[in-house]
């Protein structure tokens, strides 16, 4: 498979013209991901990281991303040749056509960032910023041009899970919202848009909804972490790896849909959420949590965890592409 | 591939010997699911259900299950010959090795199924009820011999999802426990156990409250029902599918594990919960969502859709199979 060109991935899109350049801001876990992601998809990247360690990070963390990318497909010769660090912000982002920003969740510290970069780079520069809480209304208040900055939030790691949440700010530009869906487009990612900013998004508020009641289940003694875990991978992990929550019910309800559904689930769905778990994640209930899952994952290296994990994950993921 | 015997199938397992049969007891969706699966595994089958049209419409069942099974790489030649309908339960259950019951969830109508079955099968018959919602406990309670009644909950359906939790009632046999494990496993299922009971177990209480945010993100307009679905199946649906929410936050840790992992997020994953919706599924929000999925999902036949889920879905279990 060869390298698509920038301008292959830009048919249809303004975002990215040639000769221009995509800036990452911050080479922790997240911005490592983005940025090899963007290699692979043949475009240049400056990364800029205060951290004098961060170059060696980035590049060994390439080096460790490489093989997943491979197997998605995505040509990995060569990365490193299109990838500049830069100690200085202003000049990571001078003549960026895209910045994609990964730093602390410190709000003042984005605005801080976001400044500087308007001052260097030029105005229609599209400015995504990777947090998983600040919105872009917060994130902009102070900002001369507010209209280009959007969420851009990656599920982690963002070479690997297809979704981005797309939140604009009060202020955004909606062309700032179709230019960031096309650049996630081009660059194989699934890009959704929330129509209004709320604490944590769509996909964390969800899953931390759920973890609710795992918290609640394994520390009544319901059932053992690892068996729950093997309960979600083997049922609604895999249900919703294909179909969504409101779709799987909508066809649970058979030929009369959600509605049908409704008709005979709704008052045992009712009386279930009506007897959820409310525990607390206090000091008490983390111990307890962090014992059991020592007995249960403790005998297996995080390492070795992780491969299993990603593996899978890459196996399903192709499994999606050959399905499309 | 040649369809293993019934003998193949009990390798070290005292539960199913030559010449028994299992008896499923209700032809509806589920029961017809299950009676494609014992069939592609090379099991004789006799199905009683009290409805005359029963019949056919298994027989339509299979048939319209049989792709699914063939995409799995079972054997459907000449299942329906192992099959044998009865119109008395007694009959059905005579000479069985294992029950699977599949009646609606009334709990007078299971105890006196129960009571039935006792009187006709063989003491050493494994009893299974697919009941969701009714406990061993409860379904046991005035049986003569309770020891072998144990809960194998599948999850919809069940020749597709690998998921069966097993639950054992208060006076349930340990051994019988083990003969459920071994005769599901031998099925390729993924049977889990419980160490209570509890209304809804475990996959289902899990589902419903994530559904609960997903019904209180969507009729507060913060994201669109169709948009919600695609933002759990390309994050947290994919990841589910391939490590559980307490694997997944283990990861999440880095080489610090869970600890880790809680030591930073604990507060913020507090917070959230705190700030979970608390909606109630009454008319107004049924009718609410009713209107959503048909402009969402309106446009598409049921048939149509599930046929994509269940391509989606067999892709990925093929694809866990090959990386087992």
């Amino acid at each position: 498979m060869t390298s698509p060109s920038p301008s292959d991935l830009l048919a249809g899109s303004d975002v990215l013209k040639r000769n221009e350049h995509v800036a990452v801001i911050g080479a922790g876990l997240i911005g490592i991901s983005w940025t090899a992601l963007l290699l692979a998809h043949g475009l240049e990247v400056r990364v800029y990281d205060p951290d004098p360690a961060a170059q060696s990070r980035c590049r060994e963390g390439i080096e460790r991303i490489a093989p997943s990318l491979t197997a998605l497909g995505l040509p990995v010769h060569g990365l490193a040749e299109r990838l500049r660090f830069e100690t200085e912000l202003t000049r990571a982002v001078r003549g960026a056509a895209v910045v994609q920003e990964n730093g602390p969740e410190d709000l003042a510290l984005k605005r801080h960032v976001w400044a500087q970069v308007q001052q260097s780079a030029p105005p229609e520069t599209l400015l995504l910023s990777s947090t998983s809480g600040l919105p872009a209304t917060a994130q902009a208040q102070h900002l001369a041009r507010p209209g280009r900055l959007v969420v851009g939030h990656p599920f982690n790691p963002p070479h690997l899970v297809p979704l981005v949440e797309v939140v604009p700010g009060q202020r955004t530009d909606p062309q700032a919202v179709e230019d960031a869906l096309a650049f996630y487009r081009a660059l194989g990612k699934q890009p959704v848009v929330l129509r209004r900013e709320i604490p944590g998004f769509v996909a964390n508020r969800l899953q931390s909804a759920l973890f609710r009641e795992c918290v609640s289940l394994v520390t009544q003694g319901i059932v053992a972490m690892e068996d729950l875990d093997a309960i979600v991978t083997s049922s609604i992990g895999l249900r919703w790896a294909a179909a969504g929550p409101f779709l799987s019910f909508h066809l649970g309800g058979g030929p009369g849909g959600l509605a049908h559904f409704f008709a005979h689930f709704a008052p045992g769905m009712q009386r279930r959420w009506d007897t959820l778990g409310r525990p607390r994640l206090d000091d008490a209930t983390i111990a307890l949590l962090a014992r059991e899952v020592e007995r249960a994952y403790g005998d297996t290296s995080i390492e070795a965890l992780e491969r299993e994990r990603d593996d899978a994950q890459i196996a399903m993921l192709r499994a999606r592409q050959r399905g499309q």
